[in-house]
Order: C-alpha cells, then structure tokens, then sequence
C-alpha cells in the first residue's frame, strides 16, 4: 500500500475540501469535519482546539469557556434565548442602547411570553450603576442582564465591573443573576478583562477586528453542561452551537486576535476629535467628549465617533464624504436600513441632533494622514452645504 | 480631493476588512457591510446580490427565494423553529432517517410544548408515499413536515415529487401543510427541481460541495413577509437570518454550485458497488443496493454508500483503513461521536449489522485509481481481520 503521505479522501459527505487553504503544509492532510474520527477529522479537531487556545490566550481566559459560533449575532442569540429553556420564569432586562441583535431578541422573547425590561443609559449610552439598580429595583424577578461593554454608535465604554458589583449585591442570597456582555466593539479594541469582570457570558466578533465573516465567540464562564442551551444542532461545540465547525474561520480568528496593535488608535482619535471640536457647526455626541481633559479617555473607545454638523442631514453628510471617497455611516450598521436612531433616542439626543449624527469609525491599519485628509474633506463639504 | 481610486474607509464599527480578497479588482474597493449606504456598502451589496443570482440560476430557482445562512444546520433550523411563531398549534412532523440538526431540533420543539410525530421510513431509509400517509392518518393535526431528499448514511433518494402529491390531497380544504425539505446530501449530486416540486423550504450547505464552511442557503418558496421567522436578529436577508452577510462566503457557493460537474460519480459508484458485491463477507446497507438491474439507479446517490462487513466493528474498518490512507466513516459526522445508529435502526437494520456499517462517500475529484486502491484496501484488510 501507499505510505499515508497521499491520503485517498471517502468521507465527502462529512466535508469536502474547499480550497489548498485547507491543507495543513506540516503533513499536507486536508482539514476535514472535526466530528469525523479519521486522520482528516483529527487534524481538524487538533487544529480547531489550537485555534481556541490561542484566542484564549488572547482573550486572557480559559480555552475550555470558548465556543465558537458565526458571529456576534448568533453568539449574542445563544445566550439570550437560553432564557426559552429555563424552568425558572425570571425577568430578562437589557440596556436600551444595546445592538439590534440584542433589541430584536428581546422583542422575540417578549413575544413568546417572557417577561422583559429595559435599563436606561445616561446621556453617553452606557448603563451606571445607578441606572441599573433602578431597573433592579422596578424589576426585582430579574435573572439575565444584558448590557453590552462598548456603545456601537458613540463608542462610549460600560464600567462593567461597577455592575458587576451592583449584581453580587442584588444576587445575595438569592437567585443568581446572569450578566451577559456583548463585547463586539469592545475585543481588540479597548482593555477587557473577561475573567475578573465576571461575566457570566460574552458575545464576541471576528469581522469587526479584520478576521474573516461567519465565525464568531461565545464566551460562557459555567461548564457548557450547567447551560441550557435552547437548540443545540448537531451537538457540536459541546452541544452549544450546533453546525459543522468552520475550522479555517476559527484559525483566522484566532491569527487575528493575536496580532492586534492599538498603539496609535488614541492619538488618532484624538487628533480628529481636536479638529471636530474647533469646527463651528460640529456637536460631538455626547457633547462631553470635546470637554475630556485627559486623553485617551478610559470612558470611550479609540475607535468610534459620533459626530453631528448642524443643518446637514447625516445621511447627507455620508453621501458628500462617499463622494470624497470616504466611507462614514450613519448609525449601525445592522439598523442603518431604518432611519430611526434608537440608540441615540435612548441617550436622550434631540431629535434635530439624531438625524445629523454620523459615526466615523477607525482601524488598526488607518494612518495619521487619513485623519488628516478626513478632516479636510470634513471642512469642504461644510463650505457647499 | 483625490479621486475615489483609493478610498478611505472609516466605518470599520461596521466591518473590518479580513485580506486582499475581499477587495474586488475592478474597481479595488473593500466590500464592506452590506447593510452600510456608503461605496463599500453598495458593492459588497452588489456582490452579494450577484452571488445570490448566480445561486439562484444554478437551483433554477427564483434569487427571491434564497436566502443566505451559516450553513444546512442553521437552514435546517430556521424552518423548523418557524413553527413556534405560529399561532395554530398543529404537528410537525419528520421522518425518523433525518439528520441530526432536524432531530435535535424536533427535540427542542416537543420541550417547548409543540405537538410533534416521527414518520416511519422504509428498507432504504426513506420515506414512502405509504408511509407519509399513515403519518398523516396517524397525525392529522400535522401543519409541518420535513423530510430530506438524499438520506445522508445510505445515499437513498426519497421520491419528493410523490410525497408532495400526498400532501396536496390531504391539504385540499383544509389548513396547508408546510413541506421542509434537507437539500443537503442531494444539491449538486442528484437531479433536483426545488419549484416543481413545490417544495415551501429547503436546507443546503456548502461545505459538503466543496466550498467554504460558515455558509449555506435556506430556500423559502413564499416571500419572506409570510413566513413566520422566530428570530430576525439584525434583520439581514429579509428579516430572516440575522448577523452581518458572509458575502465572501456567498460569492464562493455561488462559485462552486456553477462548477459543478457529476460526469463520471455513477461509474465510479458501480465499480465500487460490483467490487463489493462479489465480497463474500459484504453486506451493502440496504442489501438491494448491490441486487439493481439497472445503474445508474435513479434510487441512490452515486456519492454515498454505506456497507457491512462481517464480524469487523465499522469502527475497528474505519480505523484499519485510516492507517492505510483512506477516510470513511462510520455514519453521519454530525452523531460520529455516539456509538448509536438512529439512522439504521430506523430502517430496521438488525444490531450486529449496524454495528458494522462504514459510509463510504465520494466526491467530485474522486478518480477510477482511488476506487481500485480502495477496494485493494479493504481486501487487504480482510485478510487479517
């Protein structure tokens, strides 16, 4: 027989390979299904558990409280209808700021009878202390808190552990609370720490840090046993998230974590925010951030802004600098089909104020000179408009 | 301002880029989040749409019906977990042969409350125009039924044309019957014709076509407003499957459905199925595998067959082949990790038998060389087993 150095492939109806990328070079075995016991399905398991080590290194915990999903919205999905599954009929409250995956499945846990509440953010779209105490006060059958660490809009950052704190307090003696995060804008970007928050669970993104699409985290800090997972598929991602393991995405992912470099995000920004402040008809939003003393400012991510130029529609804006060629938006993403800024209504932004807002969004790879050059253009379309 | 020829990207809260591929090279622009308005937004829009286009011409197919998911399992998902929007409470109902993603699933369904019924399948693992109607006698509150088209262990093609003429007349005058159907094991592998079978949805994946894994299809036939999703999360693809589009995944099962070429699987598959035949210690699973007159047999997939070979554990097989260089498996990766066959046992496959079954399953790059040397294989492993 052959020596094993061309394996001959029969197990096309577990995986077929889909490109060299495929292919391991140390051995040159194709990645096959990682449920799968041959040598194909071996390689894969052992690449897909080197690729979760690696993200927990990165992510500075445990690999065995990774799992890997395919995307942030499928990860923040996980956790919030694990609430269907409960015996225990608590309460189910999030922040009013929270991304559309979060709001729309809350809407679709309401809908299926589960009672639900919203905390309130102040005016920079985080959730205090304060604010979600009072929510534990109106709502006091809460059991899943979900309050998300940086604002997708205003890139304001949550104090995570404060309402961490507020938790324990209410938790006494009492049914435990389960704190989930949705950390998308956060990873990569500002300093996290999963572990000593003590989040019960964390939704986590590879596209938004230059990984690839379709692969994402769940973070759970409880044995995936004690989890009761609403669906659970094929019983991959032991029985958290069913579905072929998309091995490639998590290695990608997991390349991706390990080379981030924020070094000149805060100088960056800062820039930018210098130049948006001394321009007249600019509000940033909040308008506290143009006031910050000291940069870079714990309370706000490098990476996004919110900004709005008054008389000038955003969508107005975006379009003029897209012209430019610059590519801004208005809102997130996900919601940008509506026109309703409901992140923004929650901080309490007029309504004026909400149509102009822009959110400009930087990248490991955006230069000083883009700054720069955005700015410029900024100042062109403020002469015409 | 410089022109557009090199754009700056500042929406990177939306999207970040993963590597040069997703930058299109005709007009070099990074094709960002779908959702976006700006440039970046519109091509990967674009591209997106194209891919469902192309999607949709090789399915022959509307590209309004398609809509893009992570994968089988979730397309699988999405359907069935439609049923606990509905306010009328019929029965859903599968065949006992289908895959685990649809088994669990129906799990999930009964703790949830929801009526729910097994239909039996035959011999060869699949269901009959007999054997739906008896389950429709048996249920006839049965709203919703899933049956695969390609039975992922045997290689067996249920006849969907007759099926669907069971549940016309059992549906005349009365609520409608939903009719799910996996396309998994049989897209791109068997004759399909998705609208004249007028089936109302349908799973495909792409992994097991050779392209990416974290993508795949679900195929409604009526628009998305009437079906009843449980979960819309961001809102993408229609309302129906949230989470930001995988378009560089779409692009590549767009590719890989076009490409794809079955020339020469039927020959290859006879030449297997005669080799084992004169076995004397192989049993083909169903046994009328090996007794067809005619081949190609219209009944079977050319890619998939599953065999028994007395007194060696499937196991104790997969393994002695995986030494010699071959991957096969023992059923479906997706339950690999049970020792159960629910699959067999559903098709009345005594015990000892399905203990040794082995699934051997070819695809499209699979040559006349690796079927000899494969056969030469298992001889050699009967010598000493």
């Amino acid at each position: 027989m052959r020596q094993i150095l061309k394996r001959i492939y029969f197990d096309w109806a577990a995986s077929a390979p889909y490109n060299d990328d495929e292919l391991v070079p140390e051995n040159n075995i194709f990645l096959g299904n990682p449920s799968s016991k041959h040598s194909e399905g071996k390689a894969a398991k052992a690449a897909l558990e080197k690729a979760r080590e690696q993200c927990a290194e990165a992510l500075n915990v445990s690999s065995e409280n990774l799992y890997f999903t395919s995307g942030g919205t499928e990860s923040n999905s996980i956790a919030l209808f694990s609430n269907l599954t409960k015996i225990s009929q608590g309460r189910i409250i999030a922040s009013a700021a929270e991304h559309a995956s979060i709001r729309e499945g809350m809407e679709t846990l309401a809908k299926m009878g589960k009672p639900v509440g919203k905390i309130a953010v102040d005016s920079s779209g985080r959730v205090t202390a304060d604010t979600l105490e009072k929510a534990l006060e109106k709502y006091p059958d809460t059991r899943f808190v979900s309050i998300m660490s940086v604002n997708n809009e205003t890139g304001s950052v949550t104090d995570i552990p404060s309402l961490r704190d507020v938790l324990r307090k209410k938790t006494d003696g009492t049914a435990p609370i389960h704190f989930h995060c949705d950390l998308v804008q956060a990873v990569g970007k500002i300093p996290i720490d999963i572990q000593n928050w003590e989040i019960d669970s964390a939704a986590i993104s590879s596209h938004k840090i230059c990984g690839p699409r379709g692969i994402g985290l769940l973070y759970l800090r409880r044995p995936a046993e004690s989890f009761e997972v609403f669906y659970s598929g094929g019983g991959q991602e032991k029985g958290i998230r069913g579905g072929t393991e998309n091995t490639m995405g998590a290695i990608a992912l997991a390349k991706c974590l390990k080379s981030i470099n924020n070094e000149k995000a805060h100088s960056r920004m800062n820039k930018l925010i210098t130049a948006l402040s001394k321009m007249e008809r600019c509000t940033l939003i909040p308008v506290i951030r143009s006031t910050l003393d000291a940069h870079p400012s714990p309370h706000f991510s490098p990476y996004i802004l919110q900004a709005a130029f008054k008389d000038i529609p955003g969508e107005v804006m975006a379009r003029a600098l897209d012209d430019k060629g610059f590519a801004v938006s208005t809102g997130s993403a996900c919601s940008s089909s509506s026109n309703e800024r409901p992140v923004l209504a929650a901080m309490g932004v007029d309504e004026k104020l909400r149509v102009e807002g822009i959110r400009i969004s930087q990248g490991y790879t955006t230069t000083d000179e883009d700054i720069d050059l955005l700015i410029e253009a900024i100042e062109e379309v403020l002469k015409f408009l």
